[in-house]
């Protein structure tokens, strides 16, 4: 049996943290696709090819990760690609009361997708991608968080931005 | 002694999460009224006659029902009404911390008036209107989550959108 | 309609805590009966005479509010008497857990009874019988955390212990 | 690749919460081994082996799920069956705490073991061992909670122990 | 040793809720700064000059107390001025998880720096910055949260709004 | 000014986490005293003599620490003390209730007695006295969790006890 799984979510960016969820998710699964929602209701901070690329160059050497966009809701994105299992992380409590109502939100939506929760390494328990862009642009240093080439990303977003702002 | 009831909300759109709650308030009250908030800090998706309409038809056969707009402050909306009691459903600890937040500034206001928190049946535990729209919005089915008129509702109001957007 | 409400509860002792939720109620119904659970499970600190004794006391002035004791399932209790409504306090978290889950079982056992949850007093937020009663047990003060007469058997209660266990 | 996961519990007894857990951990294990703690520490009301039978009749239809008694660490017991995946129910907050604390604590015991969490079905979210027995211990309805031969072992139980304690 | 704390927000306006977790920090710190961040992503009901007088007008009678804006990290800040310390109220379990990030990330940034978390009088422990605006906008009395001068300065705000809106 | 900081607990026995804790506070306290609860309600593993032995030694080099055994009520020994201030952990949603609950009590029975909460490395996060003490009877490993004399009376004190129960 060929066991496929999607991790998916917003990944602006991609953090250690995500990172850290889906290479302990390939134990469990044959192919293991992330899943960067389009969501064009945010604004995000790095486009979708952007960010398409950055998870690309984290996951090079992890042969069964695939990555992809995908637009609509995620119950059909999983029927389109034969998966049946969706992987998220958890981190905290707010994490777990949004966490159980998307959970059962899909099982409403389609009875045989089933939500997979695993636990993030302890030290990626205090990251999400919005604290690592505030981070980022006050100049404070996020090695070890990110992918370097998240990090140098966000060096560049952020000065470039920092230049513009000058007179 | 005839005892009056307020079960506020913005309502856009009532969801049977929410008509599972006033059902249940009915046996507590004499005459329960569901008093939409006219919020002008939030741009709502249905404006607020098709909000008082879809919840004055999913009400229909209950007659110790109310449906009435209000503004300004809850507390003195429920003295104008001669109402001593706010009916609120406990879903999550999310909603608990809020929850019991707002009851505690209520109780500041008023100290007489005194909120009773009820206990939505199991299967309306994920229910928000925030979820609702997002998966009508994506065509997902929300029958059985919903009253069948709001279902028509956002059906209408997603496929107008689409048609707007498409060239 | 006559409406009764039962506020159950080991009441080991009663506390102003349940004191205050007790009197929040009493706009919510015509008669609240506060109900003793003999729960022989455990050992309380005062027998079931002395538990009724204290809450018949503390409500001297309360004249809708009755003391019983009962034994057997909450809803069979609740059907016994009448009553279709289960009132009960919400503190914490910890407690709206545990509320929710004997809620939800006894909505299980019996779908006419509702739980109607009430939030005391902030500064009853922190009370319990139990931490009420190891402080007693040190010595310090319980005044004005527990009505007069618990006050005196709890002192009574502890000083006649430290007799006991002098030789 | 041949998936072994273990779900672990004391099963005292088994509830259609955890069968609902069992049955859809089953997508993503080639094995599954319901894993009874012999758990010395605590009395059961059943001893092992009946646990182990309601366990057996329960599954009987469920060709890839195995029943076993273990003793010891729970990560030694998955290496000498060769599996890396501790299967967990999550219902509410106060199980998300104490499950995160285990699974970090089985992590640090052997960081090749990962917890995976699933979600049960909402008509189960409230179900504990310990609240069946309760309910059974006062002649409460049961049934659609537990598998047929739980209860009526659970009725046989209390029925005994009613007339050991007549007189 | 001197010791120095740093107490730090957006105080618009500053709280009864505030000024207490300051009062009670001064039993740790020789001096504690109230460091208002300038946090240009939010737009402020106050300006930067407003928030900052009414602290200094609140803070008037505490000699140790001083009151400073500040921008950037918080963890280079509190380098800048030789403290060590962060200070921070607790109110709620959103709070709790909130804060605990936030201090974690602090932490990783700078490990010299420690949160230290106190818990405010129980009065207070329904208020927010948010809460009060939005009770005052409705014109609901918020006496006895805020301080004198900001509750002058939020009737004078709202009042000059309505004004405005008026034809 | 000579500041006092008391760090309480029953210590059964102590984990780095807990020095993790008492090491943090040092920065805020001019002494701390790590007092150890005699508690006669619960039976401990260690008795109070071994307790106080194991922190000494684990706390040999932080010349500014004090251990002591204390009876009755925290809040009379703090001020036997001249102490002010109660240092407590925080890891988790059900910690952060209890020690809400403690700290409120405590300062009902003394108003210049504060409680300061300070955060655990992430690493400890998961751990308790309890959770060591289970995994050390199973044999399981415990170093880089409780200080080496800890682990070394952990194994003596299990290996005993195997030894006693063969016959």
């Amino acid at each position: 049996m060929n066991r496929i799984g999607v991790c998916p979510g917003t990944f602006d960016p991609i953090t250690n943290g995500h990172l850290d969820i889906v290479s302990r998710s390939l134990k469990f699964f044959d192919t293991v696709i992330v899943a960067v929602a389009l969501n064009p209701l945010k604004t995000p901070l790095f486009d979708i090819k952007e960010r398409l690329e950055m998870i690309a160059d984290s996951t090079t050497g992890l042969t069964t990760v695939q990555v992809e966009a995908f637009d609509g809701l995620l119950v059909d994105y999983l029927k389109r690609k034969g998966a049946h299992g969706i992987i998220r992380g958890l981190r905290a409590v707010s994490d777990f009361e949004y966490e159980l109502q998307m959970a059962m939100m899909n099982r409403h939506l389609d009875q045989t997708v089933e939500t997979l929760f695993l636990m993030p390494s302890v030290e990626y328990s205090f990251l999400t991608s919005t604290i690592i862009k505030t981070v980022a642009s006050y100049g404070g240093s996020i090695d070890g968080l990110v992918p370097p080439l998240v990090a140098r990303r966000l060096r560049a977003k952020f000065s470039t931005r920092a230049d513009r702002s000058a007179p």
